[in-house]
């Protein structure tokens, strides 16, 4: 499989779950500051010009929780979600749904405001408001949706690598963390672990 | 199992797949307009004061492609998925989270913009610019997502419920229609189907 990423973007949460199962992959970096992820190779790879992509021998899969799934799905004896039980795998797909439709989305407003308004007052106005929309989406999950130590309660899963990736960007969001302690503990928790620490080597963070 | 909606809101797609297939659960509506969604009772039942929520023995679950997922698991006679397919499943997934996270997140930037700014400039700002994002992000499932008749091809699955749904939204949000006629000839079919009559004459629409 080829995975296509750009460092420190909601890509990181795939690349952790391809080291957690050891998969077979290349991971090809998409520099942003050169806006390669318009450029006419990857848009014929994936036309919404965005990462993470992985193309696997069937075709190319987009969108975050859809990869996290298949590959959790594809390497069931890692035990990244609980594929078994209809109820926990759907209040997972939940969790996930809400990561990438309602947290994501807030962060995004900081530097890609052009994608839903023209105006400079507009994108100055929508990146004010991140630190609070950050703050209050992600206080949903600290006082429902982290059942700790991982978001699944005992069983750590892809929900987690999701979380960890966009925990991460709190800070440069502008958020009091202390406001989020669950969160904050599940980061660190996350840290620790070894494949976590490899993905985040490859993209060059720490 | 207790469902909640609102009329024609992103629920829809949950309320025709019930009715497809056959759930055994009562419809309560939640009216917008006095603001029940924020109501102390409701927000006990859904934390994010969001339809659509569904109460099932285990717990409640929320977020479209979750619902819509965990019916067609729960239902498997229904073939409402490719269950026993991962990539094709997960084709469905990013399929339906491209809808959550991109064409709903689109549309909703007309009547929501105090979610993510604060002054009337830029709500006006985000209102014109619905019609170009509604219409460039319905291109991209127009010109490559929709294998015709039906989303994933000859299947008709849980993605259809969840465009259809989308797709009733493009003339009030000012698109061009003209352009999309995939998505058009598609809205026709599944007009055409007695459980999406079914879920529309619930909701009091047509
Ligand atoms: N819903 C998609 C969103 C993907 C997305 O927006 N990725 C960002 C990075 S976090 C991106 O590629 N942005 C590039 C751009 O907007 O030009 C997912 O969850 O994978
Ligand atoms: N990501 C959620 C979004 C749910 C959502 O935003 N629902 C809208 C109706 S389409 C809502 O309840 N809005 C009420 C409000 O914003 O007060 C999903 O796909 O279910």
């Amino acid at each position: 499989m080829k995975f296509y990423y750009a460092a420190g973007t909601c890509a990181l949460a795939t690349h952790i779950a391809l080291e957690e199962v050891g998969a077979d992959y290349v991971a090809v970096g998409i520099d942003f500051s050169k806006n390669q992820q318009r450029s006419s190779d990857f848009l014929t790879l994936n036309p919404k010009g965005r990462v993470p992509a992985l193309v696997t021998d069937k075709g190319v899969l987009t969108e975050t929780p859809a990869l996290l799934f298949y590959i959790a799905q594809t390497h069931p004896d890692a035990d990244l979600a609980p594929l078994g039980d209809p109820y926990q795998l759907a209040a997972l797909q939940s969790f996930n749904s809400y990561l990438c439709s309602t947290v994501h989305v807030a962060h995004a407003h900081k530097l890609r405001g052009s994608r839903w308004a023209d105006e400079v007052s507009s994108f100055d106005d929508m990146k004010r408001k991140v630190p609070e929309t950050m703050l209050s989406s992600m206080m949903l999950v600290e006082d429902g949706m982290l059942a700790g130590p991982y978001v699944m309660g005992e069983d750590y899963s892809i929900a987690d690598m999701y979380l960890f990736t966009l925990a991460r960007w709190l800070e440069g969001d502008g958020v009091d963390v202390e406001r989020l302690p669950g969160i904050i503990a599940h980061r660190n928790r996350m840290r620790a672990r070894p494949a976590v620490k490899r993905a985040l080597a490859a993209q060059g963070l720490d």
